[in-house]
């Protein structure tokens, strides 16, 4: 039986490949009304995420789990794959937003954990099992959410920076001010380059190697002024610029949110999404650069990400010169060698994406032969004959 | 074998009382540098709660779990519980502070969990398993600490208000506000009757059958000042008063964190801690008190708590013309009473203090036997010969 949602899952978490039962849970979508004191929902599972931020958006309020794909996945999706997205430096993940949890366990048995609790500490926590673990323990059907506030409207910026080093020289200068971090994105400019190209917009800077993408929350105007000046002088930055109406702010956006799209409009990536300690981040880097150059110096490498939550997306675009057989006949080795820089930074193979059947190979980078093992003998706890999910995330 | 920390605990998870070995953290208390730009810091788990406090302010950070046992509790000990705290509806749990875990499983073998990733979606997340499960997975030994800054100073302000209504009023009230609420605390006249006579303080305001002291972060005092007149002209509020100083501020937090000392210097209370979804708070306040007055008529309730978070700390005093026996003779019956309302209500019988060998007896109340089953069966898979702090939260 496999548990499928909105099918925007990017590792397979949801494809039936040996004949098995597909369980769609979009027509569960149903949404309760707004507990507006509280600050809950309840919603079944195959609610979609953008269709429930219009609902609670009725009575003023969130569920902050945003990203580009919120159209078309669905809650129980979320939830199984503990989504992320561009928020999580501001809100955090999936995790944090779910109260309450409706599961149907493998012999068919309903849990209902949780509830409207904020508080519950009676014994091991159940829910937290479920959120993350791709539909291989049991099937959401239902979540009680919890919902927040709207952020003050964000001041959106964007900033060239001097290499990677940059970035994080002004990740921290950020982070030490009295400003609320709603977003810290970077993309270097081979990113740039193709979302120019395939949206026919202006670069709004100087050219740089990398670019940094910031949303503040500010109830004042005045101190963003100020620090943007101040980093103008100081050269911390080599160039930026603030979006000045909404318009200005989206277009600021697009040069981010347009990324993924562009590469595959001008081009053929081949995507990973990795996990770095920000500590981390720039020897990695460096070290990524190094073996690109090496082993794969006709490689065009576009990297961009969330930086403030050591996330990246690696995209290896396949050169014009070569064939699309010879191109992927050689990314599994280029993987183990990502992989292996990845497993010696204690990093993780798989930043938001989740493992499904795309990453299966790859989860000892990340995880140990112990882990892996407990994960199997929680599986046969929940599901004793295996029939959820089977082959997701580890054969048993 | 008994893991124990600070031996600050509650409900006896840390009592060993069959002649186990217990298995003391506390000399294993060191802390690690801090990394500033990731915002984290390794620390062992006999570190104290405090101790962690002073390390992370060198680097201007703070870890916000915090409590009023802060000075004995250890990391260990409040990861073991997921402990909350005044500071809950502000910053979460302890499991939202925690990125990576150290673990000791009862067959000897080191699990070393997530280390310092944000993000890190690679299947099961047995990280979560171990925060709040009372030391029956394994024993933690360090922890990746998340870290953030400290909040603007805050704004203390204390109110009185007609019974749990004007509570529930007045805090649907300040949500609604452009504030960030640090604490929404509430108490009744009988507690704030014991604190005055044990700490010889006066009321600071015009006396009613509730309090509730509210914190307010907030860049401007002007709208904390112009939200307080309005309360005062609206008469949401009966009275109110708002600290000046710092002293003023810690004279207002006295009369809520005095509560529990003053409850056992003036007489003998008999303590729960419990939790409800926040709209049922008040139909359980009504119905508990109808209980009362026709079970116990000469039972005097004294009712405070974390009531954003619904949690609320039930204390039943005994009456002085009653010797111990007979009171504790009672209050088996009266527990009973009291969680079968609980049950009525979906709330918890444990919201913060955990199960320990305490509330054992009581689990059934908020986990079903299902739920509890599958405790059993993630037991078993842990710790298959059950050495580790056995007969807490649940029998084998």
């Amino acid at each position: 039986v496999v548990p499928s949602g909105g099918r925007t899952g990017l590792a397979g978490g949801a494809v039936a490949k040996d004949h098995e039962v597909v369980l769609s849970l979009v027509r569960m979508r149903r949404m309760h009304a707004i507990d507006v004191l509280g600050r809950t929902v309840v919603v079944e599972a195959g609610a979609v995420t953008q269709a429930v931020h219009e609902h609670v958006a009725e009575a003023g309020l969130v569920w902050p789990v945003d990203f580009a794909s919120k159209g078309s996945s669905t809650v129980g999706g979320n939830i199984a794959t503990n989504a992320g997205g561009v928020r999580v430096i501001r809100y955090g993940h999936t995790r944090q937003w779910v109260l309450g949890l409706v599961v149907v366990l493998a012999t068919g048995e309903v849990l209902r954990l949780n509830g409207a609790l904020e508080k519950n500490n009676t014994g091991i926590d159940l829910r937290q099992a479920f959120i993350g673990s791709e539909g291989v323990l049991g099937v959401v059907t239902e979540a009680t959410l919890r919902l927040t506030r709207p952020a003050p409207k964000p001041t959106v910026l964007l900033f060239s920076v001097d290499g990677l080093a940059g970035v994080l020289q002004l990740f921290r200068n950020v982070r030490d001010k009295d400003f609320t971090l709603g977003a810290f994105e970077f993309f270097t400019d081979r990113c740039l380059a193709r979302v120019m190209r395939h949206r026919r917009v202006a670069d709004p800077l100087r050219g740089a190697s990398h670019y940094v993408l910031v949303e503040l929350e500010s109830a004042a105007e005045e101190p963003v002024v100020a620090w943007f000046e101040e980093l103008l002088e100081g050269g911390l930055v080599t160039d930026g610029t603030m979006a000045q109406t909404s318009d200005q702010a989206r277009a600021l956006w697009t040069l981010r949110e347009g990324i993924s799209e562009s590469l595959s409009a001008t081009g053929l990536p081949h995507k990973n999404d990795i996990a770095l300690p920000i500590a981390e981040l720039e020897p990695f880097c460096a070290e990524l650069e190094t073996v690109f150059t090496e082993r794969y110096p006709h490689f065009e490498i576009c990297l961009f990400g969330h930086i403030g939550d050591g996330n990246l997306h690696v995209n290896v675009m396949k050169p014009d010169a070569l064939d699309k057989d010879a191109f992927f006949a050689t990314t599994h080795d280029l993987d183990r060698h990502l992989f292996e820089l990845v497993r010696a930074h204690d990093g993780s193979v798989s930043a938001e994406h989740g493992i499904g059947l795309l990453k299966k190979g790859w989860l000892e980078y990340t995880r140990s032969a112990t882990e892996i093992e407990l994960m199997r003998a929680l599986k046969k706890v929940f599901d004793p004959n295996g029939i959820l999910n089977p082959g997701k995330i580890f054969d048993l």
